[in-house]
């Protein structure tokens, strides 16, 4: 393929990255409204593999799932279940969803449905599961993560459901494009897409009245600092399937992981996964813990770097330093080079340190390996007995973008 | 005064100022309940000077406050009642206040009552008029400035109130530290401090229902984008009252303007205010208007950079270029020569960019006239037409430090 007609490839894959316009429609269970969702389906992050491959944290987790749907009374019944095909383990992004963490989804759990108003195409994400760093999506299933998966079901996703609906919606690109002028880079930091997001319902919460559901959702939205992050990773799955499916272009559409392996989607390579090794850490532990205790148990949410927020947007977010380490000077150095491995910057979403320059936009595999400049993800870190330990940020390997070169 | 004995007292004042904790704990009627404020007060900026003296838009904009206050049924009679002492215009911090801009304050017109909690004592500031540039405190006066000053008075304050009252108060100092993290520094920016303020009474404004007077409130907080700026200076004039009157303390507890001179307070130096020149201005005037449009009207708003916030915490809040100018470069060395003319880091004020370093606070006459460096304020620029034409940074003169450091 020629320079000027793979770049012209890349510039349209941006384009429709960087004009996508979602917008939060809905909140009902996964199982009413993601296409392909069946009471037996449980989605988990990263290409799918053979049952006998999963282990550790994210075996535990979708093994969980099962138990929460009901679909298995024990852990031995669910994973004979699993390993018969009674359980179907799908991978999130098959179905137009994304995961954070393990990504578990069983069909009772709410999702927020987010559309593309340009072409009405949906993506899905489900909740976060609160401040308790033993959750589900971290490898995690006893009494306390049931509760709360119970609570976000039963009362807090059915008052927010209202409000939205009652909103007419919520435009989510609005609420990124003022968050990065506040400290997020709408990955690891989401304090104030969450509280922009109040303020884009507070109406709606009002009029829906002093009904408990209210009241419930509310708190949800004021407790959780990282409420807003699945909103952010829809919204951002919605703008990199907008990139998807240019022929002859080479960026990147998705980034993920599983317990195994770091793979990648190339926008003119179809829906395949490009696999590589794991992830290099640069982390910030939780007291009591290190690398050591590290695992990895999946994680689809370097979507958001995929458009350019995260890693790709850290001079947004200085603040950042407390939850995951390193340093003003050390975050402009990378956040510098990543404008090295992209396609252009974004128009809308931008770094006010910067001088207001657009954020890296739209990662070329071809210059990944020209550069050797591994893209950044900002990611929470789970540990080998489940629960979060720690945050930080992972160096994506370049083996899955060699391989990716290799196919064009 | 030696050294060690003026150190020692400079940091008790910085201590007083610092550890200061303001809580928004009711909103009402300046003439209910401000002390000392009667029927036919009217309260100005800066340093109070012969009616005579006034000129332009701080004239206009008294006048404006008399007909508003209905003291006076034309400008001409306004004028006449306060020349002949009629009607008596007072300085906003002789009473507790805080003025912004030209600081107009009238019997009628809603406060903040902000409160140490350490101390029980109270400072108090009006409410930000809107988004139209044309405002009382921009030295206009016509009937649309009447009808908002009679909607924030009849329709926004009496929602606010009973949502307030209905919290039970609002600690503001928590909110300032947040904001600091999201891009504010609580001067010309306070776009997080007013969502960090609507998610503190967001459970009060439900509870209260819905009722009108709530959804008024709410419209307020979340189309106002200084919405907070006036709970950010009463809660600055509780701080830096808390550092008043050390004896011996050479830390400015005051900066304010009158349209005619810049003037300090100083802590070991009584409630007498230092005067000297008017500032010299670095701006970035809104289309169709420059330098030469720029009139002096007062302003008390300097509060914030007083103890620590505004320009002196620039570095938190690079978005600022879009609205006054400047670049972050520029920021960063102006940010980092107030750390030469100040007496402590702030401990809980903090910028994420700096490592978390505290805001420079306290700041010194004698390191002023010593290292001849200006403190810096970020203030909105009016015109000589009345209404707010730009915004910038000005430099405080030197002169009115040089007097005081030779009164001690």
């Amino acid at each position: 393929m020629k320079p000027a007609s793979l770049l012209r490839a890349n510039l349209q894959a941006v384009e429709a990255i960087t004009t996508a316009d979602p917008v939060l429609t809905n909140i009902d269970a996964a199982g009413s409204v993601v296409p392909g969702f069946t009471r037996n389906t449980i989605l988990t992050s990263g290409p799918i593999m053979p049952w006998e491959d999963y282990i550790g944290g994210q075996r535990d987790a979708i093994i969980g799932g099962a138990l929460f749907e009901g679909l298995a009374d024990t852990a031995e019944q669910a994973d004979a279940m699993i390993a018969r095909g009674e359980i179907q383990v799908r991978g999130c992004q098959e179905l137009g969803c994304v995961g954070s963490l393990s990504g578990i989804y069983t069909a009772s759990m709410p999702v927020f449905v987010v559309e593309n108003s340009l072409t009405g195409r949906a993506a899905f994400c489900n909740f976060f599961e609160g401040k308790n760093p033993r959750r589900l999506n971290y490898g995690v299933y006893d009494d306390q993560v049931r509760e709360q998966l119970l609570r976000i079901q039963q009362e807090i996703a059915p008052g927010l459901a209202h409000a939205v609906r009652h909103a007419g919606g919520v435009p989510l690109k609005p609420i990124m494009i003022r968050a990065l002028n506040m400290g997020d880079e709408l990955h690891s930091r989401n304090a104030a897409a969450a509280l922009l997001f109040l303020q884009a319902i507070s109406q709606a919460l009002l009029e829906i009245g002093q009904k408990a559901d209210a009241k419930t959702a509310l708190a949800a939205i004021n407790e959780d600092p990282y409420f807003f992050l699945r909103l952010s990773m829809a919204a951002c799955k919605v703008m990199a399937d907008a990139g998807q499916g240019v022929v002859g272009a080479s960026v990147v559409t998705a980034m993920a992981f599983n317990c195994r392996q770091f793979a990648i989607r190339v926008s003119g390579l179809g829906d395949r996964w490009w696999t590589g090794s794991l992830p290099k850490v640069h982390a910030r532990f939780f007291p009591g813990y290190s690398e050591k205790d590290l695992a990895w148990m999946g994680g689809e949410s370097p979507i958001t770097e995929t458009v350019g927020l995260g890693a790709f947007a850290q001079c947004a977010a200085f603040a950042l330093q407390a939850y995951q380490g390193g340093s003003p000077a050390e975050m402009l150095r990378r956040q510098r080079r990543l404008y090295r491995i992209t396609t252009a910057e974004h128009p809308d979403f931008k770094i006010p340190f910067l001088s207001f320059r657009g954020v890296p936009t739209g990662i070329d595999i071809f210059k990944v390996v020209k550069t050797g400049i591994a893209p950044l993800i900002n990611v929470g870190i789970a540990g080998q007995a489940g629960g979060q330990i720690g945050a930080g940020v992972i160096e994506a390997p370049l083996d899955c973008f060699v391989s990716a070169t290799q196919a064009f």
